[in-house]
């Protein structure tokens, strides 16, 4: 990034950056609770990723304000503002991606509450483990401002759109065959799609890093990609 | 708002007011046809709507380099900022209600497509109104800088999730008396849920507009509302 005259507006930048790191690595870890809470019922801590939901929230808050205080005071040039806007668009995706992992843990509740009987057989492990992994990667890749690496991750969401899809199907096919599994399936569905949007808001993460280090816009640009596929096509 | 010194500022934040407000029209037409193909069968018009969609994020991609342009020129402090800023947010999520009206118009072209056999009897019409209500509401208080008219919007979500829980309880007995309706109904469930995050995405413009006008950062602030439902919940 450009060398800057105020090594104070150098050392704001830092403060930003390391704090949207900061709110990633309890993103993160959010997540990472939900799931296990709905794979081992430790409704200790499907309740704590609950009530920290609140800690998400205030970060963004604060970082915005931040964000708007640096920008007020240092009146930054093109790429800095770049970086900035940046920060103001990938905190709405962390705080949603925060939401997400409130919901995977309201969902673990109720399955584990109602007891696991009609439970669809279904392993989330793999969409869960893509989800997180595409987190994981584009928080990295905001880290080292790495736009080769920001691409690949945003090519990644088609993985968790397809395992969203599989899921869907057998899913459908649980419920056919012993109607008692509906209610279950929904609630397994609904993890399944807060699984999927955490693989959306990680795409947007990374199209904005890919703005920020080389301030070319790459949302929307599906070049010599198919288009989309509907969610219950076969 | 506060009286610039320049009156090709005011002209430019002008210009971004009224562009988002026409990106904003864009998106609830998306919105109606898409609800309309749904319920006509109407093919030609779910393909418009599909076809549409790279105009609502075209419109985003041009109002974020305008804000950032007139950021970078002007150097506004706080309140003009902070416009400036609410404009950044909003456009992100008026872009995502034109990805859930694309959404809903390929749900309605599966529906179409496949026939009316098995269809739930299921009327979308009430969440549809209350959500389109929503959005041009929001739209309405971004206009006029009302945020008193915006606090309401915020309350009105609750409506719509309401709503959407009773949907989902009614399909789960659809799926029950007769399995065969599971297909078309997550199909509706679809589109349902489209119209919840419509809600959503309303609701945070909302949030928005009071940010803007108040300075005061209401998101995430539910005194004396009751904690949010789970939809499975009873």
């Amino acid at each position: 990034m450009a060398v800057h005259i105020s090594k104070q507006f150098d050392a704001d930048l830092e403060d930003v950056r390391t704090r949207v790191l900061q709110m990633g690595g309890l993103v993160e870890d959010q997540i990472v609770k939900a799931i296990e809470g709905l794979a081992t019922g430790d409704l200790a801590l499907i309740e704590q990723v609950i009530a920290d939901d609140h800690r998400v929230n205030a970060l963004e808050v604060e970082l915005d304000e931040t964000c708007s205080r640096v920008i007020a005071k240092r009146q930054p040039a093109a790429s800095d503002l770049r970086l900035l806007i940046a920060v103001i668009k990938t905190i709405t995706d962390l705080e949603r991606i925060g939401d997400e992992a409130e919901k995977i843990a309201r969902m673990a509740k109720l399955v584990h509450t109602a007891g696991t009987v009609d439970m669809p057989r279904l392993e989330l492990k793999h969409v869960a483990n893509l989800a997180l992994g595409m987190l994981r990667k584009a928080l990295d890749t905001f880290a080292r401002l790495d736009s080769k690496a920001a691409a690949q991750v945003v090519q990644q969401d088609r993985l968790v759109d397809d395992e969203f899809r599989s899921i869907l199907r057998q899913l459908i096919t649980f419920m056919m065959e012993d109607p008692r599994t509906i209610t279950r399936s929904l609630e397994i569905l609904f993890v399944a799609k807060a699984l999927e949007r955490i693989g959306d808001h990680s795409k947007n993460m990374a199209e904005y890093v890919v703005y920020m280090v080389e301030g070319r816009d790459v949302r929307h640009i599906r070049a010599d990609a198919p288009p989309a596929k509907d969610p219950l096509a076969g």
